[in-house]
């Protein structure tokens, strides 16, 4: 199989992966329509339930009961790699130009972490303590690939609700190992940096505190987290979980019991309020220090940058006018939204 | 009603409109599920029909056979101002910080662009001579609009299909005149000048030259316009349409019969493709230089930006992946998309 490029686009300056395969317009059409058929949405064809295991690559790591074995029932949460692969794992990356163009050969990796051996179970149905081994295994799989100096940036990820490409009714989130810092991530990590220079303090402890002095955002807070539906916030109802204390890198983290008792409730209050929405979950944190990228560019990366989680729940599609400017559209203010959502139990 | 408020995320630098009204759950949850009704479904009730001129605010400009009044029949392409605008017309920007936050009033102009008469017409059955006069219709409201020194940008774009929040059958679009550059924009304006300045050419002009010369992303040309499947395309079948020759701003531009048979040309091809896609329609053009922000920012802008339509058929929703890095996945190569385009007539 030929290998997917990253491209850039010398005009906006963004990347877009182009994936090497057949065209199939019936099925592109039939995508659009939303009537695409999932290959695992029955329990007995799930490849992702308890006692398929074979069905599925072999795992890369598992949570599991001390004494079964790799790909055996006995797991709670599972990793493993895509079956197809946006970005795979074998390669040099092949910096090249076509002409005005840069390309690079699409390297990375593309990981499937199960989230529950049992299927139609959804994040917001698990244990706190089931939920915290799901962030440690997302911790996990960040060191493991922070070791692989081609990749620039380690993006945790969930998807969930049928709109957002997700027939099955297994839960699961990706880990995606990139080749070059998303410029999403990039352009906070300059914002970050920017800040920092002109200030010498963390751009997000600063809107933390100004946050909890304020109280108007404050969806919820623990000891160690702080659940915020942020100022500028680009969805309804979009809440940010941070840690109080100033940390860059979300594999430092030491409390993740704590994390999950946020997460989970918020996803309830989100789950309760908007009646089981769809949404978008990603983890921005650090990028990988051990590509080289980090002495020349990210100088204060450590002192400016705090890692977070980003709750979105998708009301509605993204107009013309969104996709054309980079503005969006909020039609519920945050403060009303924090408001509901702190009232909510 | 309280004004709606731009604000900027210091964290990722992007804007957000923030609208003020009341949080109506139930209707969030109905939309989000696709079950949301037009007020406007009906020949009989819609107010963009031939005959219901009064339903609507009165017109701001039209096209129209000589002799017949505003706000009658005897118009062919009709301008109105949007009942619910989310930027207003009248007041100043009181720009202003809340803490660490910058927040704007929302002013601006959300204007409404009827295509056609018609109920059930699309653009793509409209004939090229009527097409010319949506485009000359365009450049006079963009004309009209970057009078006001509090406009920075006009954007004109359109949404076709119901997915992106369409559900009316009468076709329209919209122009929008927004205080600040679109941050999309924005990132085009400041990568066309870096180009600039490193090369002495505008980065568009080269794309156009490499693309005529290798011929594979080529989908069309006439005497004074390219129909070009970027490189980078992040959507499949993503058409960009250019002048030739060098123009930074559309409103300049003399050739809008040549651009009216481009556009159905283009439309066409997707629409038989892809069998009546939703697509999103998006004008990016020079900002407003009376702003003054000109002189001090876009010094080479005559020379470095070159004015474009986007076309992006819309196949499937975003994924966390694609929301939450900001790189797409494009599962149709541009190459592949032009060739099925080209051999489409």
């Amino acid at each position: 199989m030929a290998i997917n490029q990253l491209r850039k686009d010398p005009i906006s300056g963004r990347w877009t992966i182009i994936v090497e395969n057949e065209v199939d317009i019936p099925t592109l059409i039939e995508t659009a329509r939303n009537k695409s058929t999932s290959t695992h949405q029955t329990v007995s064809r799930c490849q992702f339930c308890e006692g398929n295991e074979s069905q599925t690559p072999p795992e890369i790591m598992s949570v599991r009961t001390s004494g079964t074995q790799a790909n055996v029932p006995g797991w709670r949460v599972r990793v493993i790699p895509d079956k197809a692969p946006v970005l795979q794992i074998y390669g040099d990356l092949n910096n090249r130009a076509h002409g005005i163009y840069d390309v690079l050969d699409g390297i990375g990796a593309h990981e499937i972490v199960i989230e529950s051996p049992r299927h139609g179970e959804t994040l917001v149905d698990l244990s706190e303590q089931h939920i915290s081994e799901i962030l440690w295994t997302y911790k996990q799989r960040i060191l493991d690939l922070k070791q692989d100096v081609r990749f620039r940036y380690i993006l945790v990820h969930k998807n969930y609700g049928e709109a957002v490409g997700l027939a099955a009714r297994h839960s699961y989130s990706y880990v995606i190992a990139t080749p070059i810092t998303p410029g999403r991530v990039k352009d906070e990590l300059i914002n970050s940096m920017d800040y920092y220079q002109y200030k010498e303090r963390c751009v997000f402890c600063d809107m933390i505190r100004q946050e909890l002095s304020e109280q108007t955002h404050i969806v919820s807070e623990n000891a160690h987290f702080v659940a915020i539906a942020p100022f500028a916030s680009r969805n309804p109802f979009e809440v940010w979980i941070l840690p109080k204390q100033h940390e860059t890198f979300f594999e430092w983290n030491s409390n993740l019991e704590a994390l999950a008792a946020m997460l989970k409730e918020i996803l309830f209050k989100l789950y309760t309020v908007l009646q089981d929405p769809q949404f978008v979950m990603v983890l921005h944190s650090g990028p990988n220090v051990r590509t080289g990228q980090r002495r020349g560019y990210w100088k204060s990366l450590e002192k400016d940058y705090h890692w977070h989680f980003e709750i979105k729940p998708r009301l509605a599609a993204y107009t013309s006018f969104e996709i054309g400017s980079g503005f969006t559209v909020n039609f519920v203010a945050p403060e009303k939204a924090a408001q509901i959502l702190r009232e909510t139990k």
